[in-house]
Order: C-alpha cells, then sequence, then structure tokens
C-alpha cells in the first residue's frame, strides 16, 4: 500500500529534511514515529530536501507499507506520537503516487522584518530590521522569469550537471513592516531560494542595481552573486503535482 | 540614575519573570546582562510578574545605577549580551518613576487558535484548534467589566487580602481562524486573566451559558470557575503610566 503524506513543520529545531548519522532531521523524525507504530522500518520519499532551520507549510512524501489501516487514524497515530514543530495534515493511500518525480512546481516563501526586532518571530522570519527598496527588489525579481542556467545561484555540486531551471512567477511584495518573497518554479537547486534572496536584498539596500540579475545569471559564478540570506525566513509553501 | 528600560520577551524558555532560585527567569537574565556590563549587582524592578511561558510585548522595570551611559549606548550593550528572546526596546532615565508603584492600567492580550494546528506558533498561542463561539464569549465577556472581588478567578494567595481589580475594557474578536481577547485593568490577580479566558472558553464552547460571569464572581469560589487557559496563548501587551 503506497501512503501519502502531506505535512508541515518548523525546521528550526532539526538538521534539515534529510536523514544523517546522529542528527535530528524530519526523515528520521517521521520514520522512527512510524516504525513505533508499525515495528516496521520504513523509509519515506518527500518531493525533496529542505536545509537546516527552514521551514515547510506543506510537504509531501510517500511510503509503503503493507498494513491495513485508515488513512484518518494514521493521521491521529502519527501527531500523537511526533513532536510538536511536525504536523500531518493528511494521510492518503494513492497507488502511483511518486513524492519526487511527479512534481511539476514548488512555491517557496521567503519572509523578511524590515521593522524593529521581534521576539516572538526569531526563528520565522529573516531579522533584517532595516529598510529595503520594495519596489526595486520586485523590479529585479522579474528578470528571474523563465528558464536560466542557475550556476551563479547555487551551491556547485560534483553530482550534479543540469544548473537549468524555469522560473514561472516571482513576487516581492511587502505588508506592514514585512518583506514576502514568493517564487514558484519548476524545481530548486541547493541554496537557489536563499541566493535569489540574498541577490534582492543587496538591490533593496542599493548595493547591486536593479538590472544585476541578467549579468549574474550570464556569469555563471557563484562568487560573483553575494549574500546568501538565512534559512529561518525560508518556507516550502506548496508542492503542484 | 534611576535607567527604566521598556522590553518584550518569548516567556516559552523561561521559568517566568522574577528570579528564582536555580532558575532560568526573565529578570536573572536581565540582571546577569546588567552585571556583565557594569560589574555592579543590580536589581531591577518591574510592572509586575508574569508566569512560566506567559510572552511580554511592552514590559517596563528600573534600576538605579551610578554611571554615566547614554540610553541608547546601553540598550545596544544589553541587546547585545541578551539572548534572542529577550529585547530591550527603549532605555531611558527617569528619576521619579516606578516601574510597579506607578502603574495606572494594564492590558494583556489572549491568542486562540480555533483552526488547525500550526506547528510555528505552538509557543505562542492556545491550540484549541475547535471553533468557539465568538458571539457568545464577547457577550459573557462585557460582564466582567467594572469592579469586582475576582476570587473565583486567580489563585489563592496567603499574603493577598485584597481581590478587588477593575476591568476598564474587554474586548473578544475573531480574525480568521484566532480569537483575541484583549483585557485592560487596574491590575491583575495571579492567574486571573488565563482564569477569565478559561471561562470565556466554557462559554464559547457552550459548557457554561453566557449569564454564568456575574454568578462566578458572587460565589468567591476558585473552584467552580472553570479551567485556566495554558500560559502560551497570553502577552503582556501594554502598562499604562
Amino acid at each position: 500500500m503506497r501512503f501519502v503524506i502531506q505535512f508541515s513543520y518548523d525546521g528550526s529545531g532539526y538538521w534539515g529534511y534529510q536523514k544523517q548519522k546522529n542528527k535530528q532531521t524530519i526523515q528520521q523524525t517521521i520514520e522512527d514515529a512510524l516504525f513505533k507504530i508499525f515495528a516496521i522500518k520504513t523509509k519515506i520519499v518527500a518531493s525533496g530536501r529542505t536545509d537546516t532551520g527552514v521551514h515547510a507549510i506543506n510537504q509531501y512524501a510517500h511510503f509503503d507499507l503493507d498494513v491495513n489501516i485508515e488513512p484518518e487514524k494514521l493521521k491521529i497515530a502519527l501527531n500523537h506520537l511526533l513532536p510538536n514543530d511536525i504536523y500531518i495534515k493528511k494521510v492518503s493511500i494513492k497507488p502511483n503516487f511518486h513524492a519526487r518525480f511527479d512534481v511539476k512546481k514548488k512555491e517557496y516563501q521567503y519572509i523578511i522584518n524590515t521593522g524593529e526586532y521581534n521576539v516572538f518571530e526569531n526563528k520565522y522570519v529573516y531579522q533584517y530590521n532595516q529598510d529595503l527598496d520594495v519596489e526595486k527588489m520586485e523590479k529585479a525579481a522579474q528578470q528571474f522569469l523563465g528558464t536560466h542556467d542557475f550556476t551563479s545561484f547555487c551551491k556547485k555540486n560534483l553530482t550534479n550537471d543540469d544548473y537549468q531551471r524555469t522560473i514561472f512567477k516571482i513576487k516581492v511584495q511587502k505588508k506592514e513592516k514585512k518583506v514576502f518573497i514568493n517564487i514558484i518554479g519548476s524545481g530548486f537547486l541547493r541554496y537557489m531560494v536563499r541566493n535569489m534572496v540574498g541577490c534582492l536584498i543587496e538591490v533593496g539596500n542599493y548595493k547591486q542595481k536593479e538590472n544585476i540579475v541578467p549579468k549574474l545569471l550570464k556569469e555563471k559564478n557563484r562568487q560573483k552573486a553575494g549574500i546568501k540570506a538565512p534559512a529561518e525566513g525560508l518556507y516550502l509553501k506548496r508542492v503542484y503535482y
């Protein structure tokens, strides 16, 4: 039986999504909960990884288990066993679903606090605490639209030879003192969103010009593209299947 | 020199505001930071205590120190030394100010999540996760207005013989799936807000009738007045001087 879970997590207490030896990760925590319920070692396959400190509003994973249990009951059992910072929103049974290979698009959201430092959001926004020129950021952001080689905006990976990704939609908007950056793309390379956001921040504080993006994309050189925005402002918001 | 600090804190990591032996408290943490700066043992006096897990958006304290330092510099030094969950918003010098005795009114806010469980707000709202009849709660709440003996709504304290307090304003409102209860009063007894909120929740879920409040006030018996709402939804929002 192929089960699919839709879940959210506060990433601040974890070494990212993916299992690592001797480190607390989201994957390990959910697999441990499944083991407690069924006493069967089960591997879960997510839509993709998230890094240390990165959050998920909606993440998906599948796993195979030869058990007879109603999805709603499994949801309750898992939430009972999981810590408060991981929450299973939905369990379903989908025979031919693959959480990674079936992904069509993903949406990430990044939140920057340009107002005064706020103790309650310390792990949930980037505490930039200074003004940003959101109009310039929005203009620069639109230059990411389309299909590009994102070498300048990701961590180099020896096992990866395809740095082409497509950005379908990107939006920078300010609500009160928060800047929200929403990006929908075909897929995202490691640190890609945080590097794109870092570049947009440097446009917003006038360290870079608003037409910098095409140049940086063309350079294919991570060294040129500026800072990486911190993990705590980043959310995997939606996965499109 | 009498210094006054205005500060906020995320109470989730602390055993409340007030200093206790061998326990991490807000007061101790700030006094430790002052000691690191000036190497002088300094006692700070706040507007009042908050309990374990309770937050403050605006708390005030004063302390006396014979030092020459610009308030803005002291603010920076303190924020540099304090952990991320305590933030000094303002430092000023006010010769005749007393943080406790000069309080005229206080406002507390309580937040209840009636929607789905949310991992990001686990320490910052009461995760009630069920619907509440906010209209009935608002009607019941208005019966707290005025001056009453709040024995039924507080923790009995042998050193306390005055249970009279005045509620100037109380409001229950819903924004999306959150219920916000704001209460302005002359002062608050221990657990008073959480017990009032607990009573209002029992009106909102039909365990109690909306006209229960005058009866409970009259009883002067804590046993009759129902549940105490959990600490994580409670914020000291404003102190009026």
